[in-house]
């Protein structure tokens, strides 16, 4: 695992400059789990007022919750995210190499991730989501995602970013 | 209605002279769509062989399908269609104005269209998918937009676009 915060600024490309820590968390994330069969998608909203860090769609259609903490105070000013654990079958931190881990609860999962990459070191427990509820928030991850996708592809369709 | 095919070449932007007639058509239809509360997909592949040209996941969980035929050869050469009838609710061709619309059955959906917008002229029959099916459609199209979106996000991550 790399660090990305030991990096020189300036071997850092012009947009990771831009990205926030939870950001590229997020990034690392995202591609170990599309390498393992995942589809994902960041900052997804479910429903007015929550944003979760990652949702990921997996191959046998669980739903996976994973929120990126960067740092202490980026964990310990969270009071959302026990109103995050209802909208997957298992719920994640996503931390770096420095995180104070000791801070997370048992049971809940645990990635490490740098920018590149991540590695799940625990599986919180499963609580699986009732069929109709799968449905639901798997066609509002779809909407999410072909709706981002649309509007990147013809940013003059005016949808939101 | 505005026909593309009859602007100057000069007045196109650059990426609509790299697009197809037919890519155009959808890039409209989807416009349109979007406007109504739709998320949509292009060159949607639910199963080997078989690609949409446009998908469409309706507010209420809808799924449509339209195929875009740009000219008379491009729908008389396409034997395939009635296979894609069995992955939407509703199935629809999208043409421009120009398009003979006598060549098309009676029993489908009918959408005028340009590059910029389109306009529903006939709705088809309703063959309304059941509910496991639908599921798993649009648990492939969450799939589908999610990774296609994240392959334009993180060129990097490895994904094909």
């Amino acid at each position: 695992m790399f660090d990305i915060s030991d990096m020189p600024i300036e071997s850092l490309r012009s947009e990771e400059r831009l990205m926030m820590p939870g950001q590229l968390l997020a990034r690392g994330v995202c591609r170990h789990l599309a390498s393992h069969g995942f589809s994902v998608i960041e900052e997804f909203t479910p429903e007015r007022g929550k944003r979760l860090d990652v949702m990921a769609l997996g191959p046998k259609g669980q739903l996976w919750v994973i929120e990126c903490k960067s740092s202490r105070v980026d964990f310990t000013s969270d009071a959302k995210w026990p109103g995050y654990l209802e909208w997957g079958d298992r719920y994640f931190w996503a931390v770096d190499q420095d995180f104070p881990t000791e801070l997370l609860p048992d049971d809940t999962g645990l990635i490490l991730a740098d920018g590149y990459d991540a590695e799940i070191l625990r599986m919180g427990p499963e609580t699986r989501l009732a069929g109709a509820r799968r449905n639901a928030v798997i066609r509002r991850f779809a909407a999410h995602a072909a709706r981002r996708l649309q509007a990147l592809r013809d940013p003059e369709a005016g949808l939101e970013g």
